[in-house]
Formats: structure tokens, C-alpha cells, sequence
């Protein structure tokens, strides 16, 4: 056996985290509670949306042909018939030479196909004069003109923004069809790793992956379940991710993930399963295993948190999205380096980057360094097929 | 009193709900549930960060100066001392001619001021062959070197992404003082308006903006009541308002925000309290209120759920980050219009896009359509000062 990793590429080590995503369970649940979670399933509008052609404005509803030609100097005059009463249900009808009062939201009467806004009208005893002419449809959304009865207005695999909460809600889906939040085990591993509560000795390190871990999987719609710090023992790390493997749906376990004697992840990944993947051609984060255990997926981490994130932006984001029948969502930018960045052909880099006003600044930190993560936006991908990029060269920011 | 309203600047709409926001409540949460949470202190490191002289790699600690001038053809010769144990006390020490193996993140012996990589080391028996010389420092993060012991980290305000919470569990950031989610008060009025779970009759509409209030105020970190659907009657509103306001640290209002007779909002805003703008110069959404009542704010949004998300997004986000004392965090990009967006001089205008490839093309939808929320990826906002913008032109979109 090789002492070194067998790196793979990118876009391989998404292949498989895709591959080995388990089937997600569905329930339904309250519109109200479902923010940020998939529909399993599309919706669709129950009713034409709006229910009746619809005033956009306080105004008079018109017969849009009673207005033609009518101006300031030589308005045209129209006989009210009355208010319209909101949510009332009839709005009454009118006749030619008249109109109808109606509030914004308001239906309009038979025989209206306008309304003509109130800051253009004047009201004088029962009659109003219309300052300016209106065309049909003005200040007026019709039946249907939203949704049409049996219109899916949200597919299945969308995540629910309050955008899609409020459309749902409009087309009467109180409850809704959503993937079940999967459920992650987090395992931190290492000698050196000591509780966040606790002050570090010489050559200990606090157990920061768990929380970045745990936070990231919560970012992304899952449930974390921390299963705290093991030993570099193949035993305690066998029973912890045992263990793990019985609650939850997947596994991340950092730290172990090279190829060092201490190193257990992967030998106890493949007794209980089998390891997919041992080293991915990314920098940082090439000390990164895939694999299955008891047909869930396990993935390994490096031990460097910085490192560690980016293989979760990178890699794991794929497996978790996978899991929850979605796809990666990526708010990305476009800007220009303000820097050259070096970079070795065939290996994926990730440097990260901070933005100021379109123009992106590499941080050369070291990939272990903790300041990086928070003073950078961002990421920058380079391909494994380039050789670095150029000052001034357009790019895009994978923001965090 | 005028029938129309008077509208003010959208600054000074912003400048009224910073002003109004009440101060924040403090309280100390487990940094494991306090995602996206604000912090209401700055966190500093307790400890330098890493403690000790740390190994960024699987390698040989050397003194750099011993592989001077080594490479593939004369590599340099160094007498391995052993293996440094994870998380030891002491990692030893090495004396001129040297060498340690060191694991990722093991802690460099005394003497010792570079790694080189097991991939450019060879061993042979008890001996190190060094293929590559190394400069001081390389693979090596400095004691200190990420965060000396009383740096500030994380400074208060900041919401805490994961990334975040990662820099505070490794400076031992347990638990961690926050601003307490404030509560808002969520009410929609109007005789159309039913409940989502009913199907509406002639005239009526389902109540989407409860819903779409309550994500939104959920995805800014606030606390969402409800306090369901009130008739358009002075009583019954000034009931509802008075026991959100009694539960409640701020209160939104969504319908009854005009100057048609049947908008009681201003009016039982001013009983309770003082309305301090009706009416914003922004399209949609100019029927807005800001006011206090009971020394809360009170907002009064547009019955039009497309409007109201806009005056969410373009006004209430500020009240909302106020009163948690944070900045209000934007998403944006920019890109090219497809299409001219004409608009009025002295109207702030919030044109919904969406974007493909660095295009944003206008959605002219009527402001009421719901539609228009799920279509596009965001606004393009056109100064009052501007009478409109032109194909071609490079514009900030403001991302949902």
C-alpha cells in the first residue's frame, strides 16, 4: 500500500458523494414551520389566482372605452354608482357613461374592464370627471392573471424562501409535502483535540470542526448530532461511528483522514463498509475520504478546520443536497483579482478571497489558519486544468 | 386632510425605522444553537491560537538550515529521532543534523523551525533523506500566528455564519452573548382577506401575507406572532394591534395602510401613538406607514403581497437590523440590463429581475402579481433621481 494518497479529481469525488446519497424521507408539515425546507413534492394553484379580474388601485372602475380622449381641459364624466365593498360578493355591474368606486384589491362590477386611479378623477356630487384616459386592463389584474387553476406555481426540489412561503400560502397550501430534514453525525477525532470549554495544554487544539460542521450541516436544511472527540484509536473510533451509523443518515468524521499510522478513518470505514474515495486532487482539503458504511455515506475530513470547510463547500454540500433531492444553491459573483494566483495543474485549488467594490483579494494565509475563514467572502475556484490566474482576470466568487 | 398621501424620501423612511428601533435585548446562548444569531460582544481569543509551533503537514521537523541546498541527485542525510505523539505535552527537542517525524498538526520539538513533507523525504533505517531544502516557517503555522491571546475575533454585531462559529469555538466561545430574537407582532387586515386553509369566494383572497411576514422576519432573525386576520374595522384592528403590541417589539400591519376609508391603520397607529410617515416615494409599495405606538414600532405594509415583500425588503429589513443592532446584509451582483426600465424622477423604483449569465432582464409584472416574487432572483433599485435605465447598462442587483 502506497504511503501516499491516490488523489482523485473534483469533479469525481462529487460523482460519488452523489452516487451514495441515501433516498430522503418525506413528511408533511406546516407552511408556517417549512422555511429553508424541500418540497418533496410540486404545488400547484387549487384556484385561478387571483379568484376575479382585481383593482390594483383605489379608484373608479370604468368601461375603459368611456375615457377615450378625455383630458384635463375636457374630462370625461361618468356617473358614480356607488362603492364597492371589499371581499363582498357581488360587486355590482355598471352601464355605459358609468362607474363604481373600488379600493385597491377590490373586484370590479360587470360591464368595467379599468380603473381609472383616483388621483386622476374628481368626484362632484354623484358625478366623477376623469382627467385622463384609460386603456382596458389598466389598474386591473384579471382572473387567472397570476395563476390558473392547476398551475404548478412551486416544483418539487425547490427550497422554500419566504418568496415561495407567501406563493404557497396564496394558493391555499397550509400544509406541505417536504423532504425530512436527514439527520448528520459529526465525530471530531484526535489526541490533540480537547472540548471547546476546556483551556488547551501544550500541543492540544479546541475541537472547532465539530461546531463549523454541525452550523455548516444546519446551514444545509440537516439536523447535526455532535458524538464528541475520539481517540486515535481504531477501537473508540469503530464504536463512536458505529453508533453514529445507528441515529443518523450520514457521517462526518474529521481528523484521521490521511494516511499517517494515527490516521483510522479510512481502516474503520472499510471494515464496516467500503472507502471510496482516499484523497481528492483539491488544495486545501486533499486528505479527504469517501465511503460507505452499512450503506450510509461516511466522509472524512481533514483535521484543519480551514481545510475542512472548504471540503465541505466543495464536496460535501453535493452529498447533502443529494440527500435532500436538491441542488447545490450558490450565490456567486463576478470580480477581478486584484493579485496573480499561483496554482498547480491538476489539482483543484480553493483560495479564498476578500471582496472589496467588484475586485477580489486573495488571502495567502496557510490553509490551517482560522483568521482566513472569517476575513474572506469567499472562494475562488481554479481549475485543475490551469496554471494560476492573472492579475485583472475575471472571475467568479463562490461566496460563502 | 388631503386624500392623497404624502410621501417622503425612501432615506428618510429608513432614517424614521433606525430611529424607532428599540434597543436590544442580551442574553447568553450555547454557541451550538446560535447560528446566525448577533453577537452582542466581541469575542476575543483566550489563548494564542495555535498554542504551540504547529505542523501544517505529515513530515519530518527539521531545522531548515540542515536542508540547505538538498535535492534529488545530493539529498541531505538527517538521524531521525522518532515519532512526536498527537497531542503530547512534549514533543522533545532536535539538535543540528536531526530530524522528527511530526504528524499534521503535532507540535514541532525544540530546534525545529520547518516540515518537510513526507512526500519529498525518504527513510532509511534511522536516517532522513531530504530531497527538497525548506525555508523557516514552512509548514509550519507560529504559535500565535492565527490569533494572539486577547485579539478580538469576532467583533459584536457580527452574525454569526458558521464560519463564525468555528473562529469562536477555537477560542473556547462556549457559550456566547447574543442579541435576543426580537418578537413581531404579525397582523393582516381586510374584509377580503381568509384564512390559507380556505377556499376563497367571489371577491376574496387567501391571507399570504401573514406568511410571507413571518418567513421574512424568521430569515432576519426575528420571532415571528401571529395574530391572524382582522375585518376592516377601527375596534377590531386597535384590539388586535393592542395585544401585539402588549407581546410583541414591533408589529407589522399588512393592508389598510392607504387613505381610502375603509384604512383604519394610520388612524388607530394615531390613537395608540404617532404616525410618523404615511406614504413612501418608492414603487411599489408607496402606501406604507411608519409610526409608533406604545413606544413600539409599527409598520403598515401594502395589502399587495408583491408590494409588501418589496417594502420588507427595501424598509422593514433596516427596522429589523436595528433592533438587533446589526447592518442589514445584501446579497448583490451586478450585471447587464436586457431591456430599458423606465421610471419617474422622485420615486425610488424596485424593478423585480431575473438573472441569467450576468444578465438581469425586468419582470414588468403589475406590482400585485405573486408570480413575479417566484421568477425573479432580485431587485434593481432606480434612484429617484433618475428618470430611468437603459439596455446595456451595468446595474447592482439586489439578490432576494
Amino acid at each position: 500500500m502506497s504511503l501516499f494518497l491516490e488523489v482523485v479529481p473534483v469533479s469525481e469525488a462529487i460523482e460519488a458523494v452523489r452516487r451514495i446519497a441515501p433516498p430522503p424521507r418525506c413528511g408533511d408539515a406546516p407552511l408556517k414551520d417549512a422555511l429553508y425546507q424541500v418540497l418533496a413534492e410540486d404545488v400547484s394553484a387549487d384556484i385561478d389566482i387571483p379568484g376575479f379580474d382585481r383593482s390594483t388601485v383605489d379608484g373608479y372602475a370604468v368601461a375603459a372605452a368611456d375615457t377615450a380622449g378625455a383630458s384635463e381641459a375636457i374630462p370625461a364624466m361618468l356617473r358614480c354608482l356607488g362603492r364597492i365593498g371589499m371581499g363582498s360578493t357581488d360587486p355590482g355591474s355598471i352601464f355605459p357613461g358609468s362607474c363604481r368606486y373600488v379600493p385597491t384589491g377590490g373586484a370590479l362590477p360587470e360591464g368595467a374592464d379599468a380603473v381609472v386611479m383616483i388621483e386622476h378623477a374628481e368626484l362632484i356630487g354623484d358625478d366623477v370627471l376623469v382627467h385622463r384616459p384609460v386603456a382596458p386592463g389598466e389598474n386591473v389584474v384579471s382572473r387567472g392573471e397570476d395563476f390558473r387553476a392547476g398551475d404548478v406555481v412551486l416544483e418539487r426540489g425547490c427550497v422554500l424562501s419566504p418568496r415561495e412561503i407567501g406563493v404557497a400560502a396564496a394558493v391555499g397550501a397550509e400544509r406541505v409535502q417536504v423532504v425530512t430534514p436527514p439527520v448528520v453525525g459529526i465525530i471530531s477525532t484526535g489526541n490533540e483535540i480537547v472540548p471547546v470549554a476546556r483551556v488547551p495544554g501544550p500541543g492540544e487544539v479546541r475541537d472547532a470542526n465539530s461546531y463549523l460542521a454541525g452550523a455548516f450541516v444546519t446551514e444545509r436544511g440537516c439536523c447535526p448530532v455532535y458524538f464528541g472527540i475520539v481517540r486515535d484509536e481504531r477501537e473508540a473510533l469503530e464504536q463512536a461511528l458505529s453508533s453514529a451509523l445507528d441515529q443518523c443518515d450520514a457521517v462526518l468524521v474529521s481528523g484521521g483522514s490521511s494516511k499517517d499510522e494515527r490516521d483510522n478513518t479510512a481502516a474503520v470505514i472499510a471494515d464496516l463498509g467500503e472507502v471510496l474515495v482516499h484523497g481528492i486532487a483539491i488544495a486545501p482539503g486533499k486528505p479527504t475520504i469517501i465511503g460507505t458504511a452499512r450503506g450510509k455515506p461516511v466522509i472524512g475530513l481533514p483535521g484543519h478546520p480551514a481545510s475542512a470547510y472548504v471540503v465541505l463547500v466543495a464536496i460535501v454540500d453535493h452529498l447533502l443536497a443529494a440527500m435532500r433531492k436538491t441542488r447545490v444553491f450558490r450565490r456567486t459573483l463576478r470580480a477581478r483579482l486584484t493579485q496573480n494566483i499561483p496554482s498547480t495543474r491538476g489539482r483543484e485549488d480553493y483560495v479564498r478571497v476578500s471582496i472589496d467594490g467588484g475586485r477580489a483579494t486573495p488571502i495567502f494565509g496557510k490553509s490551517g489558519l482560522l483568521n482566513t475563514l472569517v476575513q474572506s467572502e469567499g472562494l475562488v475556484r481554479i481549475p485543475a486544468s490551469s496554471e494560476g490566474l492573472e492579475v485583472g482576470e475575471e472571475v467568479e466568487v463562490i461566496l460563502w
